[in-house]
């Protein structure tokens, strides 16, 4: 973080324009609490407008509407996606490999390599594999035959692509993901869980993350989708053919069952679990740690184990804690009942 | 899936009778929905007994008491048993490693490999481990020293296996699996968490599989075992000194915390959490999303967190959506009693 | 296990005292229930004492007040600790790349390697990165460029450090995780994900330990830090910007979402979830299963989703299964009511 630029350099690659001494230099972006007077910070969430008076940030980006503030400010249309660009402009450059294949990789002689595709140490390509126009494979990648990977994509070290499987362009995968491996369906016969082949493949369209650690299996047959522009954290399952719509978001450590559908723009908590066959409509949210048992019309806002309207969880959750308070107003009611019942007999 | 075969041939391959024109020819297997006239689809489950009607698919696989179908027809016994033969004939084959081990692999000198063994690039097999016939290490994988792998296993890139560990005959583990991680044990003293060694390990019995990205950890002594025939999805955590019992189903993201028993044939839903020490009887069914957080008797279906027994907790699920109308319920005669009272007053 | 001791030579080991006779030879430690004539095994929960009276162990290690034993024993101040060390003397040793640099490892020519550093097979460290003395880094690890890595840390296979984290000294990291991917930030802007540049680091202090398969993410900005002393078990997620506090227990497969922030000695069980920017102050204890969804004060003992205090979570829990029974006693009421209106009217 060496280079320091001026608040009008800074205002001019977000189009904004600053409020204050626009020769003031930043080094570097940091949160509200964090930032030191060499750091700018921004502001797109009243939550942390408290913070920002406390805030010993150089400078702030805010929206054109921004109140009083301690510091310098850039003011823009859109800061959110100012912040972008900043971030873009801070960041030290990526260590990649260089173009061209690493004398350790293992090449199938079949296999196709695009323009500028950089293949690092001990990566494997396997026969027949396609590689995009300028794919960066780290480290320690295993793309199995008959893979086709998309244009600029990335691979981070020791991710696993099984044979057949198929990535549009500008995907990326984190470390360790596995992508591929088979889908896991037995039928009980014979006093045994015989297992069912798993003929099928995975494809991921275009723009797709999937973080780390991930485990995407391959259809039974046919293939398990994620559709473009879907964004995946770590440590996610998604089982054999499942489809997960565009624009999708799932948070960490969720699971969707096998042979479920998600919509476009759906968003899925940290944790949710889809049960198999389940279909969920276009932008449906379910909240972190909840768990989805049916199917799901457009829309919907769920929550719970199993999910339920958000609202309705809200309200049956405030129903649990009333039922205390409840048994003392009947106890109350029998105890008036009894008085009365008593007069009655005298 | 170039080939195809007439109805016919398949129908010969399961023992099958056909109805209809056993001349039409099908290229592939498609689920009801996305079947097409070249497909072959089947129907196992009532389920989707109303999408056969509109499905395109070129024929059907079914029981042999199908109703009326608007595609020619394969009938046979079991056709759960029968779709396994027909995928397995219609599957592309699997790449493999050739026999013999690749010349990138590191294989130390006191390592026995059995006949016909494979192993793929950048594979590390420790002193003294042993590898059965036919076994099949695809690449990148680690087998600790003193491991012993049986014949016919299968492991797939990215596998690690700590020292020590015993693989039975016909394991498959998917890839960026770790098998005998260390024991999570820890003892607080002297204002910190002592390391306890653990210094067992994992044993592994013939005819199991495991999925992608599961940590399977070795024991604090003696070991962790999973018995034979169980299968284990994706992202599973089986703790130290955990005992499953044979013929388990261990859907994905389980975990089951150190020293837990499970029974024969114990079915845990994904996401299912088992608390440690607990001991699960025979066939013990326990839904997705559940945290079993004491002993269950044999044959016990279990939901919820905590579980209890299914039914019981559908009747406590029930209960709780009817607090709001009690409440309502109490209030009515809180206002009868009043009236009451009143009229007493009189 | 070949080697046996007598307990007078093991009582030794932990400054303890034997009761019985001495010159019983022991050549392992095993829990009370799986304990041979061969073995030690040890009492330091009450919950096992029954068990002991039954067990087959050849002597026993406990407290100084233990009561009737049926076998030998050693009594000592801190029977936890003194099972540790014993297990230390009995722990085969743990198979480790020799000192120096395989030759199959990729070194860039800018790192730095402490003294008596081992490097094992096909592993990767990149320009700039520092690896401290005594080091291990057993095989097939990614250390990305310009990383430090501290003093007699240990690296298991598979585990992928990207570019410019920082290990403390004695750190230990488990197969296949990985440190320091992307965070899980966008923009939601255009109609679509825009990434936000992840460009922070990861900082793990000294005497962590992190399990096989987890995942913690860099920070947006700044570090995601785990604090000297904590302890990860399996599949755990730590998202970008989180900070962990020194002496935490983070049991397998908990998720702790982004900027949460976690005070001293917090204890999570298995499968919790923390939720964005929570705070945890020290000493908070959630039990398995549990999800946290707002700042939580010191000392705090929680559960359930979302997780309450833990007396509270009890109570409510108790008031929800006696919902049946208030619905019949409302029953009861209204049948009195309705007994003592007819009365009045007639």
């Amino acid at each position: 973080m060496g280079t320091s630029y001026t608040l009008a350099e800074v205002a001019k690659w977000v189009s904004g324009a600053v409020r204050g001494d626009a020769s003031v230099r930043v080094s570097g972006v940091a949160g509200v609490e964090e930032a030191q007077p060499c750091d700018l910070t921004w502001l797109t969430d009243d939550r942390f407008r408290a913070a920002l008076g406390a805030s010993r940030a150089g400078a702030v980006l805010a929206g054109e509407r921004l109140g009083a503030a301690p510091m310098p400010a850039i003011l823009c249309a859109k800061p959110e996606l100012a912040i972008v660009t900043i971030l873009e402009r801070f960041a030290p450059p990526t260590p990649r490999p260089p173009v061209g294949v690493h004398p350790t990789a293992c090449v199938a002689p079949s296999a196709r390599l695009g323009r500028d595709v950089a293949v690092g140490p001990w990566t494997i390509i396997g026969e027949n594999a396609v590689i995009g126009d300028r794919s960066i494979l780290h480290a320690q990648n295993f793309v199995g035959a008959d893979c086709r990977i998309g244009h600029d994509c990335e691979l981070w070290p020791g991710v696993v692509i099984r044979e057949r499987c198929v990535l549009g362009d500008r995907v990326i995968v984190h470390p360790n993901t596995t992508i591929g491996s088979d889908g896991f369906g037995y039928i009980y016969a014979e006093g045994r869980h015989v297992k069912i082949p798993q003929i099928g493949n995975v494809v991921i369209e275009a723009d797709v993350e999937i973080g780390a650690n991930c485990s995407i299996d391959r259809a039974k047959f046919g293939s398990t989708c994620v559709s473009a522009g879907t964004k995946i954290d770590n440590l996610v399952q998604v089982a054999h053919n499942v489809k997960v719509g565009p624009g999708c978001i799932l948070v960490a450590q969720c699971g969707i069952a096998g042979s479920a559908r998600l919509g476009t723009g759906v968003v899925l908590g940290g944790k949710v679990g889809i049960k198999d066959h389940a279909v969920l409509g276009d932008g449906v949210q379910v909240s972190a740690c909840s768990c989805v048992s049916k199917d799901i019309a457009a829309g919907a806002r769920l929550m719970g184990i199993p999910a339920i309207d958000r609202d309705e969880w809200v309200r049956q959750r405030a129903g649990t804690r009333r039922v205390p308070q409840l048994a003392d107003q009947i106890k109350a009611l029998a105890e008036r009942i009894d008085r009365l019942e008593s007069a009655a007999d005298d």
